[in-house]
């Protein structure tokens, strides 16, 4: 037997991994509530009608689909096989061969095969088979019929019955030929898909959820008049897509995501950036950047390049900057037919270096006569103002003109967050939309904002830190070993006492060799352990080793839950 | 546009739903934990290899396959279509039909059809049909070639043409017939699907997990020589299965399992009635049963009926003893050839009524006999000792002697728990197990002991029991409400310091009416508000509103988090 493999993309979490990941899911998720954001979970399953055309072209391809339950195959498929049928016709065929001397012999004969065509379909619980069969073998007999009367009646009437008979010979194999030709195309495929597309579509009607967000929106939708508005939400579930595999990109992994709807006030922004903040901090990570920007800032930017028709080519090679540097992206703006002037301008801005508050001051002159880009500074101004009022400051945040964020549906503020000294691209994104449920026919223009964390990534990023804390790893805090079934059976009240104790703790369930039980303390990192031997269970006193430093001391059970507790 | 809908049998949770379902799952875990398990997480998505098999006939019908990403209709369709290829065999069929006056002719006419296949194949990337069609058309026309040549020669000799050109027409249409029969075959199904099932293999290679001991076997053989022995895992996920959806029933619902693979030590049976008895006790549970039987104590009470050959058919009737009474059974087993005095041995032994203590003396008795019932019996008396060397008792747990859990894999002790007066069945089960990783073609014997909790039905007893807690279903602690921006910019340090001091807290981010933004609070059950006008910014007392007594006071917000941190 073959060993088992897990599918292409797709990983298990082992408990080391998962005590990690729950680490820092149980950090975010700490911080979501203190926020006031309520968890939501959707079914993995959506409805294709659901999914299809929120995601472009090129999601679309990337949904995984089910195949529907039930007999899909006879939707396609007719369970009569072509075999049953030519069957049917070789009879056929070789009756009328046959010299027919009478009109009503063909009938009969006819009217014998669909009867029989009619038991089969019976059979086959394959009624709609059935008829199209039916249908078929009339309109081509009904042909044949025809030629054979004529040909009948001539005979009759001239007695040269030689050419007649010939010309009879050649007129059947037509038939049958049509017939067959005929059958063939219904019943080998009823449905007759030509595309991979139309056949998905007559045996899939489920996909697996692509992202968070276009399950939150229909949810939002069906439950309008139950949820409170503003709605706070948070969801962290596994999405799956068809991807190509590759290093950091799986078929399946979480996503992470809070979002607020209902909603355009700015307080939701600044305490987006007081979220961020207090994952980090209860993830010790301290040296980042939560980069902030506005669509607005970005149009007023088109609009003094005078590229306001064309600002999608200015917004998607302003954001290749990162990776492929200045000159290049203005190689392609000139390719895109920008001018030396018009990239001149928007350099001049990009390049401008100061505090976010220069930056305000700065680009507050520039957009004089932009109203996007006037109301960009103003909202991104008043996000920080807002971030004083909460007690707090700007801390970590860098007002970045050259973040767009893709070609993604926001409308306002936007946001990514960086490690700094880590080899991993951003690690959160979000920003403020509107309509979220535009695609489900909602007219009610809901905006929002929502971010999101990459559990993955951060998890790469805390390990690249070495910033897990063993703690959080150690699921057991204490073994206890023993040499027989004696001194087990007595360590089993202290384990008790122990867990009584709230403390996680529990007892090598065989009898072996202690190297084997302090090995199996070592590979789940417990960090202590009790030994029983004989003399403990006379005096009570337990050996309490700590796996790390080795050392040994004789404690009472109760001693060492103090020790523990502290 | 229509509105959206879920898939059938699917679900979403909402806030409140998944606050009382965090609630159980929180309890469960911690007391996993607690006992020493670990988490494992696997994939949504299991190769089909990895699933089929494992679950019989019924449950593969109910796996959830997932439709292969790229291109599955060209396994099974070929893009040339039925139109392309007649279109090729009628020009061959009416060139034919003019008298051929050389072989050579023929020759040549069959290779220009098959260039032109070719280069109609390659336009759809077709490799293969194209092979194939070229095999049937060769194999069909050398046929009728040499039937040509035959007809040609026998011309040249005898110049008598008029028999042969007859013979020659006949020839013809059925040759295209075969031609015809032969291509459709093949190119409307290159792969010629008979049935769903086959269909399917061609076109699905992955599944959605039915349950989660399948996965955590393939896990266990897949990580061998990584893990710890014996290996406690726990894991909490989502299963699918393609079940006809109804009451109580769904396609997509939460497994909870703790196993221990590796170790047939009856500590782990012992600690799984902790365990239970310790999460029931977090949730407030107080009258529940812990049935606990022996798949040996079952196999005793067949040996003394006289049944050990008929032992399933024996357990199947006991099993529902629960669900159609005492005289069903009975009728049943009479059915299936059991004596009169046999089924009454049967019955002396399930009837008897006593203590679990009683029950164990007076089996003892029975199996004096029956190795299987004695080791049975002993092993639950050991495993009933054991809890005394916890410092613990007997409590909630019952010996069932008709407890038989179905037909499954198990083969020592099996549990199931009831909560009392409540409509719902059992809402825990499990048992201990051989061969975890046999299907898997694993030899090495991992027995092991696992039980599970019903997630959906905890839910519903803790409802009819009314056992949630308030403070469970509130997310957030307090809403911050204020009467303009400035006494809500004015709060925004007071929310600050509520959640520095680890209170859920949030503000209401609009400027609206109070009775919306109380309206708001009870929508999300915040039990506390804080009430912000201008009086309040100027003297820092803030309006402290209980929200279910709708008593106030006048509190520093220093006061506030001395009240609700007591």
């Amino acid at each position: 037997m073959e060993k088992p493999t897990l599918p292409k993309g797709t990983r298990d979490f082992g408990p080391a991994v998962m005590a990690k990941r729950q680490f820092i899911l149980d950090a975010i998720r700490r911080v979501f509530q203190k926020f006031g954001f309520q968890p939501l979970e959707t079914p993995a399953m959506e409805n294709l009608s659901t999914l299809t055309g929120k995601y472009g072209e090129e999601g679309d391809q990337l949904l995984f689909k089910i195949l529907d339950s039930g007999d899909f195959y006879k939707k396609i498929f007719s369970p009569l096989t072509n075999r049953s049928i030519e069957n049917k016709l070789k009879d056929l065929f070789s009756r009328v061969s046959l010299r027919i001397e009478k009109v009503a012999d063909l009938k009969n004969l006819i009217n014998d095969i669909l009867k029989e065509l009619e038991f089969e379909a019976k059979e086959y619980d394959d009624r709609q088979s059935l008829i199209i069969i039916k249908d078929y073998v009339k309109a081509d007999t009904e042909f044949v019929q025809h030629e054979i009367v004529k040909f009948l009646t001539s005979r009759e009437k001239t007695g040269d019955s030689k050419k007649d008979v010939q010309s009879l010979l050649l007129q059947i194999p037509n038939l049958v030929e049509t017939i067959f030709y005929n059958l063939n195309g219904f019943e080998t495929q009823r449905l007759k898909p030509r595309s991979s597309k139309q056949l998905q579509a007559y045996i899939s009607e489920k996909g697996l959820r692509y992202d968070l967000t276009v399950p939150f929106a229909r949810y939002v939708v069906m439950n309008k008049h139950d949820i409170p508005t503003p709605f706070k939400r948070y969801q962290i579930q596994p999405v799956w897509r068809a991807d190509r595999p590759q290093k950091g990109r799986y078929r399946e992994f979480y996503q992470c995501d809070a979002d607020v709807v209902g909603t355009d006030s700015l307080t939701c922004e600044a305490e987006i950036i007081l979220m961020i903040r207090e994952v980090f901090q209860s993830l010790k990570i301290e040296d980042y950047t939560i980069k902030i920007n506005h669509r607005g800032v970005l149009t007023g930017l088109a609009e003094l390049a005078g590229a306001k028709e064309n600002q999608t080519s200015l917004f998607v090679a302003i954001d290749k900057l990162d990776k492929i540097g200045e000159e290049k992206v203005k190689e392609e703006l000139l390719g895109k037919g920008f001018t030396e002037k018009s990239i001149k301008t928007v350099f001049d801005i990009l390049n401008f270096q100061g505090t976010t508050s220069q930056k305000v001051v700065f680009l507050n002159d520039k957009f004089t006569k932009s109203e996007a880009g006037d109301r960009g500074v103003s909202q991104l101004s008043a996000v920080l103002r807002l971030l004083r009022d909460y007690n707090s400051d700007d801390k970590h945040v860098e007002f970045d003109i050259a973040l767009a964020r893709g070609l993604s549906y926001y409308t306002g503020c936007i946001f990514e967050v960086k490690i700094n000294n880590v080899s991993i691209g951003s690690v959160s994104g979000g920003g403020r939309y509107d309509n979220l449920t535009a695609a489900f026919g909602d007219k009610e223009n809901l905006s929002g904002v929502g971010f999101s964390f990459g559990v993955d990534r951060l998890y790469d990023a805390m390990e690249e830190l070495n910033l897990f804390p063993k703690e959080a790893q150690a699921s057991t805090k204490i073994l206890i070993c023993h040499f027989d079934e004696e001194t087990q059976r007595f360590g089993l009240k202290e384990l008790s006492a122990l867990r009584a104790a709230g403390i996680a703790a529990e007892v090598y369930p065989d009898q072996a060799k202690m190297k084997k039980q302090l090995d199996y303390a070592n590979k789940k990192m417990i960090p202590y352990a009790i030994v029983i031997g004989s003399e403990e269970t006379k005096n009570g006193f337990l050996t309490f080793k700590n796996m790390e430093t080795g050392d040994q001391e004789k404690l009472t059970v109760q001693q060492i839950i103090q020790k523990l507790k502290a």
